[in-house]
């Protein structure tokens, strides 16, 4: 299996970005991600000149085949994480805590036998998953900590091994790039940060040829979500939900109004993040009301 | 066991809500809740002259040994839909779908053997819960449609049959009024309905004499949810975040940081509701976290 190691980063999501590796459509590869900070271990300046090294993921990934206007399927066949610590860090003045976190604060939590423990009293299990993940954006470049259509940073804790992310693609060959990666994190990333580690994961590209989106969509083996980033949970939550009632109107061939009471009945706003520069929501529905793969 | 008919309507949480039912502290009681509509079968008018009728609960509860400045536990030991169908109401130009919605349109979904029929092939299973719980608020009186610290229409689709909400008293007797049954429900309620229809709740309230909330708090045999309200999903964001957080810092005895911290790996922030005139987000835990009752 080819491979792409960590050292490959990619600052911002571009079309100009260098192409680490070329795969086939179909065909699984491996991607090394570093841990969120890049090994980073002191913390005091992350909000000055080390800004930019705690936003880097790996890439670019070039997809043969893949062309603007289809869609990139991305399965999440198999994740390692990859040490044996992983660091919280609690970003001050920002976030949803605001002033409330007066200071950067770092904290080295231990992972072993697939338990993060945060203290001696508490321990939590694992649920490795990347936070990062999008291909060139229709124009410019994006730095990967702003989430938007092109995926990058979403932060769907649901980003797991066995799902399969759907991204609109823009520029030939796709140019994905994949990082962020947390031993765990709840939804909502509320000081900044999970549990940063580097990590490896497995992933398959496949093209969809005759079907368009405007934004990323997640498939688990229970459940479908759309996703939207914008400046408000508010707004974001009005894109997911107009992008979802939208697939359930087309797969159910029920009108805008009808799909939008399905949605009220069976579909969950959840965050995904909401204090990356733009935030994200998902729209979850059971994935029987959203037979996918497309 | 005593019971509070359906036609004990209140329409906003107050003081000066006549008495209904006075109850022991520990006693089970029977509440009827009407549906959100109060029987209304015509739509057209639910922005306009109806308006009042479609926000009634049934109350008020008074409890007696019950003193500002303690909590009021709730506990929702059984649940049965009373009705053998329930309505659907999309609102035109409110929700989250804003005008996407064009007029008020209602949809009958009948109930049968624990599951709702949206279509021929569309089959939900029932999930019943109450949307509004609350208690006479610290000042004035505040209209059932709207949620804030005194409860209200806080639509927590886990407000369901085995679960215990918490609630500040502010008055004595705490003034307690329950409604907005739902067959069905996905977080969000974002046409502003979920399957509406008329219920019998079954509910004991218990008194917490050393212990202080701002805001109500829900746990279920699996998980524990602080919620807030507020005009915007990011500002009820950040309170039920912040009440989590505190929360945390007193159960663990850690410092507000590590309690953030803690929050932002093992924490779901998840809309309740985002279409009532204020918006409530929960902040979702699991249970062994937070060990409560307290």
């Amino acid at each position: 299996m080819r491979m792409i190691s960590q050292e490959c980063l990619i600052y911002a999501y571009s079309a100009k970005n260098p192409i680490a590796l070329e795969v086939e459509a179909g065909e699984s590869f491996l991607l090394e991600t570093h841990d969120r900070f890049t090994g980073i271990k002191d913390f005091s300046n992350i909000l000055g000149s080390d800004a930019t090294r705690i936003n880097a993921v790996t890439g670019a990934v070039f997809v043969k085949g893949a062309k603007p206007r289809e869609v990139l399927k991305v399965e999440l066949q198999k994740f390692e994480v990859a040490q044996k610590e992983g660091v919280i860090v609690a970003f001050p003045g920002r976030g949803a805590f605001g002033e409330k976190i007066t200071k950067a604060r770092s904290k080295t939590v231990p992972l072993k036998k697939g338990v993060a423990i945060f203290n001696e009293k508490i321990k939590l299990p694992l649920s490795p998953h990347i936070g990062r993940i999008g291909v060139a954006p229709a124009t410019g470049e994006i730095p990967t900590a702003i989430p938007d259509s092109h995926g990058g940073n979403l932060d769907n804790k649901h980003f797991v091994e066995g799902t399969a992310i759907y991204l609109p693609i823009f520029h030939e060959g796709a140019l994905l790039g994949v990082g962020d990666f947390h031993a765990l994190m709840g939804d909502g990333e509320s000081v900044l940060s999970g549990i940063e580690v580097a990590g490896r994961v497995t992933l398959r590209c496949s093209l969809i040829k005759d079907f368009t989106l405007t934004d990323p969509l997640l498939v688990t083996p229970e459940k479908a979500m759309t996703m939207a980033s914008a400046k408000t949970l508010d707004e974001a939550s009005r894109k997911a939900l107009d992008n979802m009632a939208i697939l359930l109107s087309k797969v159910h061939n029920i009108d805008y109004i009808d799909a939008a009471m399905l949605v009220s009945i069976a579909g969950d706003v959840h965050v995904c993040q909401l204090v990356n520069p733009q935030k994200t929501i998902k729209v979850v529905v059971p994935r029987s009301l959203l037979p996918l793969p497309l």
